[in-house]
């Protein structure tokens, strides 16, 4: 074998030949937020064997960590390796088969995204879609509900792309008076707003790890009720084999008597990363961590109002805690104004998206960038960008 | 809201209070491998917007040095957020709709997930099966391909499970007769030993980022001939969306003039490790680094004898390069064995899984950990654990 019988890789070597290095922001959008140096050395320990004592040690940790965040006893509380988005995905083919009844309440891209699945799934799904920045009533959800026969109701907790919260207290048992279930994205709001997994009788939920959480993107949490559980079980058709959660369910050793096998290789260091940003949310405390996104986002109104910008959603009461869709001054090109944010402050913002496209930026504090002097470092920012393109 | 109303977290912070550590192993099993420090240093750097211009200077990077680590000039050569499994089935669902012909010849646990893939997708199988430690002749993949009238055989490069090496070369053309088209497993087998997807015609390869790469877990690396991706671009129903690739290859600019968007959120933490261990296999070089591979496997294979164990494989020209089954000699307990050894040494050996459960423990020296050095360290614990138990 000589070395020409291989493809030339000059134009690959110029490109790695340096020695890599990226420029680091602070990351103001709608997640990925910034990691702490904390759980990146936890991130970048060595890696370890899927199948071994020792990363079963830091599975039960983050478990019961990941209980205590959720709020519930659940016993089929686990993480699965896939983004966000692979969660809600998850969740939909985990608790349904083809044919079967589902109402999606969207309320902007993650609820489309959630709707492409079931349609891709073949599922008989009733789409319900309100103006942007508006919440659906229960009354309104409890109506679809009933007249499609739903055997799932998905719901988005927080929506980073309209920017509102929606609210998830009494809704569960509305939906179990109509054997149905209530399946919520928490992929944003989670350690945010408060979200009480049992006391609500929520039966399913996805959340992210890049958001509040403060780990990398790559993973996502996952939290079933007793009746999900049992629904789960009774499907006649099995999900893909890379989304099923009754598998990695025992790898995650949460039912009884099943002894731990393995399903796919499970990152330790992700593994890692998301125990010690868990453990970095259990001695801050759940409620205390809530109040402080509250009180953040609260003082960012009040000093965008100072600035003269406003919220897209209107009603404070619709608004979400962790993501504020901030609307665009008339006559300020927004990919202009956040490229000029980014080049002189070294923040990033994300433009909006679906209900918010071409018409708010998403400015996000989550877990560790929610905190006053960094509001103030942003109100700055935008200050400066509008004085900048003449506003 | 107080204190009280949220659920007891006591246990759980007992669980977390102390500062977060775990042991670190020379990791000599079938993978995940050791990670250099060069590469966790690329994991831990602050996470990025995934939609980002930095974020799209390290994929387009990370694109160019995979197609020289594949050896081809694919166009839709991309990075998927799942493991290994998570690949193997994004192929399948990608190239393949419900009904339609598939071969999938096995040769240990990993066919025998693909084929678990294939009837949860209600696919029309020919499983093929061959005795542990034998792989499948040109001859008798074609047979198949041709009486089943597959539209796609499935074959496994390297099969960790049982310590083989398919043959690849000639393969596809065969295939390609029919018009069928060859998926290559190359999970265990990228960078150990010769893989030329361009010289050798092959139309989709799976690659692990955890073996020889030497990144952590949880990503998969794809590679698709035109070939493939017309196939792909002419399917009638669309596979689940995590694993739809099409959408992540846009994502990786893979297509002239569409321009890149978002599918699902990808881990810059995760991209940077793979670009960073890449980086490295471009600068050793690809033949050397198989030489390496090859070099210090026959090494170890020669150690093996010295010390009177004996390969699981018979015949040297079926054995992979990567990870060698060692047959556990009788009377010992292969899990006490392996405890030993952890414990003892702190080397991490994978025991046997399908075809080599209770039979063969599986030893790898893949990527940083393929070095004489390692070869001795590893013969010596073994030297000491047969004495131990009284061999």
């Amino acid at each position: 074998m000589s070395a020409n019988e291989t493809l030339d890789y000059e134009s690959v070597h110029k490109k790695s030949a340096k020695r890599f290095t990226h420029k680091e922001y602070l990351l103001m959008g709608a997640g990925p937020t910034n990691i702490t140096d904390r759980v990146l050395k936890a991130l970048s320990m060595q890696c370890l064997n899927p199948i071994s004592a020792d990363m079963y040690e830091i599975m039960d940790q983050a478990k019961a960590m990941l209980q205590y965040v959720f709020q519930t006893k659940n016993r089929f509380t686990l993480i699965h390796q896939t983004s966000g988005n692979g969660g809600n995905e998850a969740i939909l083919l985990n608790l349904l088969n083809r044919g079967d009844k589902v109402v999606i309440a969207i309320g902007g891209t993650w609820g489309e995204k959630v709707l492409d699945m079931a349609q891709r799934y073949e599922l008989d799904v009733l789409p319900l879609r309100k103006p942007p920045g508006e919440v659906y009533s229960l009354k309104e959800l409890e109506e679809a509900v009933k007249s499609h026969k739903a055997r799932l109701l998905f719901v988005t907790h927080g929506e980073s792309t309209g920017g509102t919260l929606q609210q998830l207290e009494g809704l569960a048992p509305v939906c179990h008076k109509y054997g149905c279930l209530l399946a919520v994205d928490a992929v944003v709001s989670i350690a945010v707003d408060p979200l009480f997994v049992d006391r609500w009788e929520i039966d399913a939920v996805n959340a992210g790890t890049q958001k509040a959480i403060g780990a990398p993107p790559g993973m996502c949490l996952l939290t079933f009720s007793p009746r999900a559980e049992k629904r789960m079980r009774e499907q006649k058709k099995r999900p893909p084999y890379y989304l099923d959660l009754l598998p990695q369910g025992v790898y995650f050793d949460c039912f009884d008597g099943e002894s731990r096998t393995y399903h796919y290789t499970f990152s330790a260091n992700m593994l890692s990363a998301v125990r010690e940003a868990l453990a970095q949310i259990c001695e801050e405390g759940l409620i205390p961590m809530w109040q402080r996104h509250k009180s953040n986002a609260e003082y960012f109104w009040k000093r965008l109002d100072e600035i003269g910008l406003t919220s897209f959603v209107e009603k404070r009461e619709n608004r979400f805690h962790g993501v504020t869709c901030v609307n665009v001054p008339q006559g300020i090109d927004q990919m202009d104004f956040l490229r000029y944010v980014k080049q002189k402050f070294e923040i990033e913002i994300t433009p909006g998206h679906g209900p918010t496209l071409n018409k708010a930026m998403r400015i996000g504090f989550l877990g560790d960038n929610s905190r006053p002097e960094i509001v103030d470092f942003v109100i700055e920012a935008l200050k400066d960008g509008l004085q900048h393109f003449g506003k």
